[in-house]
């Protein structure tokens, strides 16, 4: 393998005192690892790391942190590496912290559903693990993330409309800050459900995107498995007849646990790719927990909901296969997108709104992708007002590059424009920095900035993600 | 009415000066304005403020800060005065700005569920403007507060455990800076329900105690009426339980609104004030929200429960009326414990601790109130593992308000022991701040002081409230 060639003498120096505390083989800068880590899931592209290591305890991280602090050079967390906003790709000669080989589960409290997880630890796994307990952890951004990553990236899915993003599902985090700091956000031992003491640190590192520290391991709650759980699909007349479902469902206070929008052109797509035989028309994709009466209940509330909106083929899955399926088709919408144009890239908008400003926005997003000419298929999280336009392009294809930014920028745009955000549960990542300082305004930006130069003054941090430069 | 006579000179140029902004009418420095804003709900005690004043809008809120910058006068936000923790006191000579001047309701979107309200609109208030919506406001801590006060305590209540505390349930918040600074935490438009853009400055300000600025508007969540509203009460042989009970009833994922306890002396005291005959014993009032099957159900199922748990005497609220009556006798509690001995003043501890450490804690709670002999009831959000000793003290009697005090201070170094926090809904205030220390660490609170220095500072925002001097 072909080892980094520094441009900075000091890289090699610190390379060798960041083997001396992880061992010479979780230190490396083989060309593999590094362009291991030089992306995530998203099309955008950067640098590779100089060094890659992998620290084995919150010690060995504070440890690294110090070095790479002591020695200025910039670190970048790294998880399971499926964000969708570059958070992990280098922007100068950096340190890479692979934090996976810290993937303890513990401190599982049956009784009072919480259980802690350290950044090695997926969503799946976790699941896996305490599969027996009656428990699970509900949210679900749709990739086998690590949950420390799904802390670092604000990320929710598509049970967020019941169970909460994972903002509502952490109790506690430890950190390590650039210096080597370890902190916990709040204090060493609290996993209580709720707390009004001092300010809440926790929040502040959720949705840092590795800007502020490390996320070492993360405190967060379960929920009991429901009862019993239901599906269906049903088509629309209209986007417009789809959202109001949502709407009144929501109105209805009816618990639903999923409602997921596609559009024409994802479920075209997706009866494609997965042998499906949905009507091409807008969808909604419906999941109910409850008891077994309550979940059937619900299942009657929205089936008669939607059929006062036009709905049709209101169609259960009966059996745990057909839900499965049912599931994995929307799951598998992005890959379904991509099968359409071999060779293709995605890139996924991932605009909130007000929902009842989804009709005015996805209306909106689609004359902007016909205006720019770029293939794209809608899914969305529309009981929290989230969608994503998942734009198809050919990254070898500059113009296509440069028009599906500038459709993702006015998708953005007109997201703020009607009360929402440009991103409901990626990030800010690389790409929306700009439209961060638009959103938030002026005022607010110089706060963040401020926040972010007292956790790391020497804005060491994964540097040029998450805030602009003002 | 006596005038405040002010040790520096530069409060009579202040005076000036905020009469200018506010008018005259809306700058006092009389003594029954001072002795009004002297004090919350709480034992503690404090001097008064120099000078209280009423601002109309957001913009005489940030002329009002920035002419106390210039001056170096601290300042202290007011809402309707029913803290707990002697937030509002002034422990230096300060300017109170009431904010009660500034209620609009404005921003009401039916569709989206959300709203905005001023600092004025108490919670009661803006449930009878929206009473004909078919929506509600659910966060209740008992007193009629603003919802913006409710937003600075980090307050919670009785429901908290269906509709989540007052941070579940915030969108956005405008706040004015030390320096006169008016920002919007998610941009001046943001009232989606979800976002992952840049820090999440709102939930920063979410228990920040008016410690880091004026909240002077709020976009909160709003949920749908429940088409039934069942109530029932039932008693146990122990604590233990009634504790298994509310673990087991979220174990099942049973969507309960509310499950509240009270202890043997809470009932007692309950009974007597509120002409009820409640068996005198550990009790659990609950209340379920749902669809008329599926309150119905839910009621079924808890029943089993309790009965399992060898609860007794579950007993129904049929009508509207027997409803109002039992919640009422639960919000009276505080008064009922003070009608015992009159004269008394009360104090509230307020720990939380993960829901299976609730026996422990409040068996060791009854130890340490038996040993410095105060007279305690306990009334407790036990969904939550949150719950309140109502210390009963005559504030006269100096030995006695010491014990209590030492009593507090010990029921929330056990909490924090167990896992919990020393606050779970009442904030910091005068009294907690070196129990903030123990429990999120030296090196948390030196974060906590690094932010608090980027918002304030000149540390001018409610000094020696919150934080403790490190």
């Amino acid at each position: 393998f072909k080892r980094y060639k520094s441009i900075s003498p000091s890289i090699d120096k610190l390379h060798s005192e960041l083997s001396a505390i992880v061992g010479k083989k979780n230190a490396v800068s083989s060309l593999a690892a590094r362009e291991h880590h030089n992306h995530d899931e998203s099309h955008h592209t950067g640098g590779s790391p100089a060094i890659v290591v992998w620290p084995n305890s919150v010690q060995e991280v504070s440890e690294v942190a110090r070095a790479c602090y002591l020695n200025s050079v910039p670190m970048i967390p790294f998880g399971t590496g499926t964000g969708l906003e570059g958070g992990v790709i280098p922007k100068t000669e950096s340190v890479t912290v692979n934090l996976t080989n810290m993937d303890a589960i513990s401190d599982l409290n049956i009784e009072d559903f919480d259980v802690r997880v350290q950044p090695g630890v997926t969503r799946k796994a976790l699941n896996r693990e305490i599969r027996n307990t009656g428990l699970w952890f509900p949210v679900d951004p749709g990739a086998d993330a690590s949950i420390c990553g799904m802390v670092a990236t604000g990320a929710s899915g598509t049970n967020a409309v019941r169970y909460g993003t994972i903002k509502h599902n952490v109790l506690n985090l430890e950190v390590v800050l650039a210096d080597g700091t370890i902190l916990n956000t709040g204090g060493s031992k609290r996993r209580c459900r709720k707390s009004s003491a001092g300010y809440n640190l926790t929040e502040l590192f959720i949705g840092s995107e590795g800007t502020l520290g490390f996320i070492t391991s993360a405190t967060v709650r379960l929920h009991g498995m429901p009862e019993s759980t239901l599906s269906a699909v049903c088509s629309f007349p209209s986007v417009q007849d789809a959202v109001n479902t949502s709407i009144q469902v929501l109105q209805y206070s009816i618990p639903i646990a999923r409602i997921e929008f596609l559009d024409n052109v994802a479920i075209k797509a997706v009866n494609n790719f997965s042998k499906l035989e949905n009507k091409i028309a807008p969808t909604l994709f419906l999941e109910f927990h409850g008891s077994e009466a309550g979940a059937k209940e619900q299942v009657n509330q929205v089936a008669e909901i939607a059929a006062a909106n036009g709905g049709t083929q209101f169609k259960w899955a009966e059996t745990v296969e057909e839900r499965s399926k049912l599931w994995q088709a929307r799951h598998d919408t992005f890959y379904a997108l991509l099968a359409l144009k071999p060779g293709n890239k995605g890139y996924s908008t991932d605009v909130c709104v007000p929902i009842s400003q989804l009709p005015a926005a996805i209306e909106h997003s689609l004359s902007i992708v016909e205006k720019y000419g770029i293939l794209c298929g809608i899914a969305g999280h529309v009981g929290d007002g989230n969608y994503h336009c998942l734009l198809m392009l050919d990254s070898d294809n500059e113009s296509e590059v440069l028009r599906a930014k500038m459709a993702a920028e006015e998708i953005g745009r007109k997201a703020i424009f009607l009360g929402g955000s440009c991103t409901g549960e990626h990030g800010i990542g690389i790409g929306k920095r700009e439209l961060l300082k638009e959103e938030v305004g002026l005022e607010t930006l110089n706060v963040m900035k401020g926040i972010k130069n007292v956790l790391d003054p020497r804005n060491l941090m994964n540097p040029f993600k998450g805030l602009p430069e003002i």
